[in-house]
């Protein structure tokens, strides 16, 4: 064996040197530093940044027999993906050098869980893992409840500091340790600035400090960058000088970054420009971009979060209506990136009806980390339950078991991408995510982009003992108020399949009784929870905006019947009497009651939980998430007021009496505007 | 018989019509009109006008046989006291007009209540039952929640209109219907002004007014009046000018009211005027008033809520140490007025060791009826428990059974005058008292002034049945609450004799932290509760103020002893160690922790109870009550996560798992500036 590939690494790196300086903030994420063994790493080929990166991590991290020597070994093997890896006690194998930095850090986890390295194989259920970063080129981020920015600022002119460059290295690593490989570094709502040549110098510049951790930069266009950026007249993609443009610029793209990943298109949505402002469909649309970036072995997302403002029909049915003419018509690097539900990221939707229907078409799964409509970051929600609901749900349409996983994971469909993405919930807080158990779901975001079948609770277990203890007292009452944390959120929130109550804008409390003049209707509550004198809940049946059609059977069948369709969507697909009798015996005005009065409770018993966890965390973070459920459970009643006392209006009926009472009367709630965003 | 005595009463008066009117407001307090039926009645002697009224109260309300016929009789029967009367069945019999007046009250509550009539004897434990009204000349109240003074207003010269004298003959009815005979009109914090002409012209119209109905007007007087009314250069008691000034004043007075009741003193207290400030004592300032008023048979209540701003000695321990050595020097028709404890009308005091202690001069109780520090007329909180256990409490000063009632109703000491003072919670208020429930106080006082003795439960049976319905299943459970809702303030506000932790100025929430630069160390909650990392609490003990020795023993030793003082005032006369174990088994930490949820919890308990009532009750009494509990449940929580999570910066100690978390931070409660008097 050639001594230069032998190399005992025992000093602490760039890297780990900043988390030990960092303490308990929380900036260390799930990569806090552990009492490491001593450990002989053999580099295998002609190593690499990453491959070096890889055995950084074994010495940092090993848990194993301190004169233990481990083995990263470059191998050729057909069962192995290119981002996969084998592992076996004192060896790691991949095709590549991002397969040994995942093996790396899953050797390690799984010395840390205890569990079993001999012949355990992995490769990625997609392909492309990726973050979408909503963030502004000022500095601001959509939706994001962490701080600014971590890559851009507002400045006259993008600057890189040798402290970005540490960040985002940071950032690549946390990335890479959960196997997410690509990030899309600007908001989808975007400035065509992003493709002016100063900020492609700050995009290189994150390239090269995410490459040797396997992480792909990828961009949110504008569709009329043409005319914004250049002063074309148009933005027309079949226009020859339009698509000359975008030639021109994906060239100079790729001339600065060679393993650029491809652009995210948010086109004619929400007041963005678009192919349909000239006249053109989706599939010129996108197609235009497609070839201009294939060459390159670029991709392009194109997003299926569409609803027309002036349509009359269902927002919920819109994707489904317009994309589905084009299936079969998109370009084989085009993914259409739709989110998981046919709305917009509700506390519970059913899964978007365009998975598994779109047989010819490259779809990818769009989820939500950062929590715009789950308490931001003020409230402790695991959204691994609420991913995995999605990714195992049953769409039918290739038969039994055609789950939304297997319907984009290239399972079921021949398709030549696989991808899935999630909007990051990261800015510059020092720990990153807000609440420290946001940090929970960027986590449980990457295990699941890898291995879709993970069960939450797995990755619950996992996070909860890197990013806290392994002690069972501590871990087994946390990962059982994580999995409970969803469903208490949908009860306080919206139970019962009711969505988007939320304020005007803001997308925090709770106004069911929001009436903005002038506002688009599927912008307001009522709109969705249709409540009457009669009942409430949204008809989306035969007699109302038959959005069950776009379902195969017997899902259509399920959810069409009062009857079979599941207590949890029953308000999503029916107008539904108040004193319609559900399947635990109450009333649906009693269920509703209960199911609100249970989520303040549920909040309540997590403060307990955690309460008791004062002494295995320390002082710092213990205090952080004890405050913030304290204003989770101040907010979960306000919700619960708020929402039975508007609805009392139209059932009429007496809130049961063996359920807690409101504290808070309706027409206060309705006076005071409250800032959520702060404090309340 | 005179055919002209006997008069048949099928009219419904003035005083009832108005009852009528006014549906279920909450105006007719008690006296709600019932379904009368018809009786005769024969009026006795040369029926006045209060004889009539006790007429027009037995057919206006009668419940008997409707072919009936009760006998008013004026009789001369050494049993009987002025006020007292005598019933049986067909016949009340009295000694004074007023005595039948009461008796008629008397007589239909029995009947309603299904009690006994043949031989009921009642006499009043307390020849002068008042009220004082903290009401200001411009019509605001002093510690008033229910509007604006139903006698002043702000206007250039006082004037009078025929609502208002309506209003006062309502007024003056309901105090007759529960045995109150007498009323202070004017704040103790006396204007000068209000000895002026012009109001006592208003003043005279008043007592017209209440005159019929039994009801004396008394005025609080500001002692520096000759100087501020009259320029006279002093108001030392002993000038031969001063002296003259009042003898003037008061013949005026008596020649426009000849049964004027006499003068309430608020002297050299909380900066107000009085004899110190020219070198005399409160004897030469109280003697002096009683010999210029003694002519009149008028009275001079001096206050005895005193304590010196610059004073070192514990604030507690003051009036006492003020008022003793004056014990047998004043005259006969000075009474001095002592509020129930030491300290100001807390949710939970020891009885003033002065109750008891001064065997040669008259006393009388004040309670507070308006509730200053018991949740203004936003929290439901029953009174009658509080001043039955100041009542009831034995002082010892004459042996066993030297119960604070008995050492001031001339039952152990020959007391020339008897009185009791009750500070009003009425207003302008349509419901006159803020709270529907806070009507109750104002009964349960004039019940408890009338006869001691009754039970809290009895009385609350009582304002029950007449103040909303009779049926048992809305009785029970009301007067359970009513009964636990004392308990349940002073456990969510301040527990184990725990006192004064209130918000600055305004007595509504808590402030346990409050520090006010420049302020005197008496009014802030750190002088009482004494936090430290040691424990908490005032010792009142020898090692500290030596309160305790101003109690008779045996009950000195019993509060000196941390063994032996109860649970409820351990903090009140003991600093007492964290870890210290109560009799309840737990610390003092966990018990404080456990009390302050209990209060919450009761509160909820509350909401619960009253939810259920909403069949027996008009609607909008119904709301206005449940919107209160629900403001009343907010507060409860904000007092117990305020007291405890400050406490808890002391006593470094976990609050129990097994309680409710506390949903607020502390520095943010510290950084909110509440404006409790409206909401919050």
């Amino acid at each position: 064996m050639n001594r230069s590939k032998k190399v005992l690494l025992f000093l602490i790196f760039h890297l780990s040197f900043s988390f030990f300086l960092r303490s308990e903030s929380g900036h260390q994420l799930w990569l806090r530093p552990v009492d490491a063994h001593s450990v002989t790493v053999e580099l295998g080929g002609r190593p690499g940044a990453t491959q070096r990166l890889a055995a950084d991590v074994l010495s940092h991290s090993w848990q194993g027999d301190s004169k233990a020597t481990i083995k990263l070994r470059l191998i050729k093997d057909r069962s192995l993906k290119p981002d996969g890896f084998r592992l076996h006690t004192g060896e790691i194998q991949a095709t590549s050098e991002t397969g040994l930095l995942y093996g790396a850090y899953e050797y390690i986890r799984r010395q840390r869980m205890g569990k079993r390295l001999d012949g355990f194989l992995s490769n990625p259920a997609y392909q492309h893992r990726i973050l979408n970063h909503w963030d502004n080129l000022n500095g601001t981020i959509e939706r994001g409840y962490a701080g600014h920015s971590i890559f851009w600022r507002r400045e006259a002119q993008p600057t890189v500091t040798e402290s970005d460059r540490a960040l985002w290295r940071e950032y690549a690593a946390a990335n890479a340790s959960i196997g997410i490989n690509g990030t899309v570094l600007n908001n989808v709502n975007a400035s065509p600035e992003m493709l002016s040549l100063a900020y492609l110098q700050k995009t290189k510049a994150i390239a090269e400090a995410l490459r040797p951790f396997g992480v792909r930069v990828y961009l949110s266009i504008n569709y009329a960058s043409p005319m914004r950026l250049s002063g074309l007249k148009t933005a027309d993609p079949l226009d020859p000088k339009v698509q000359a443009w975008w030639r021109d610029k994906i060239a100079e793209i790729y001339a600065l970054i060679p393993d650029f990943g491809g652009f995210l298109v948010k086109a004619n949505s929400e007041g963005q420009p678009g192919p349909m402002d000239y006249g053109r469909t989706h599939v010129e649309g996108a197609n235009m971009l497609a070839d201009a970036i294939k060459p390159f072995n670029g991709l392009i997302m194109w997003r299926a979060f569409v609803y027309d403002p002036a349509g009359g029909s269902d927002r919920a049915t819109q994707a489904y209506d317009e994309f589905m003419p084009f299936d079969g018509k998109f370009r084989d690097n085009v993914i259409i990136q739709v989110k998981n539900g046919p709305v917009d990221f509700q506390p519970r939707e059913p899964f978007s009806p365009l998975f598994g229907a779109m047989k010819q078409t490259s779809v990818m799964p769009e989820f939500q980390i950062t929590q715009e409509y789950l308490g931001f970051s003020f409230q402790l929600v695991y959204l691994a339950p609420m991913w995995t609901e999605c990714l195992q749900s049953d769409t039918y349409q290739m038969g039994v078991g055609s789950t939304v996983a297997r319907c984009t994971d290239g399972q079921l469909y021949p398709q030549t991408h696989t991808a899935i993405a999630g909007v990051a919930n990261i800015g510059l807080d020092d720990n990153w995510c807000g609440h420290p158990f946001a940090q929970a779901n960027w986590y449980a975001f990457g295990r699941l982009a890898w291995d879709h079948a993970l069960s939450g609770e797995v990755i619950a277990e996992e996070w909860i003992q890197q990013t806290f203890t392994a002690e069972r007292s501590f871990v087994d009452p946390v990962k059982t108020m994580m999995m409970a944390s969803r469903e208490a959120a949908v009860n306080y929130m919206m139970p019962l399949g009711l969505h988007h109550l939320f304020a005007w804008g803001h997308h925090y409390g709770p106004e069911p009784w929001c009436n903005v003049a002038g506002a688009r209707a599927d912008w307001l509550p009522s709109y969705y929870h249709r409540a009457s004198e009669e009942g409430i809940g949204f008809d989306r049946t035969v007699t109302g905006s038959n959005a069950v059609k776009q379902y195969q059977e017997p899902l259509r069948s399920r959810f069409a019947s009062i009857e079979s369709c599941p207590d949890e969507l029953l308000l999503w697909f029916h107008h539904v009497p108040w004193q319609h009798r559900m399947q635990s015996g109450e009333t649906l005005w009693n269920e509703l009651c209960i199911r609100y009065d249970r989520g303040v409770q549920e909040v309540r018993s997590f403060q307990k939980v955690w309460d008791r966890m004062e002494s295995f965390v320390d002082s710092d973070r213990f205090k952080e998430v004890q405050s913030r459920l304290r204003r989770q459970a101040r907010d979960a009643q306000w919700w619960k007021d708020a929402c039975l006392l508007y609805f009392q209006t139209y059932s009429n009926l007496p809130i049961p009496t063996y359920i807690e009472r409101p504290v808070q009367d309706l027409e206060e709630m309705k006076q005071i505007k409250f800032d959520w965003t702060h404090h309340n």
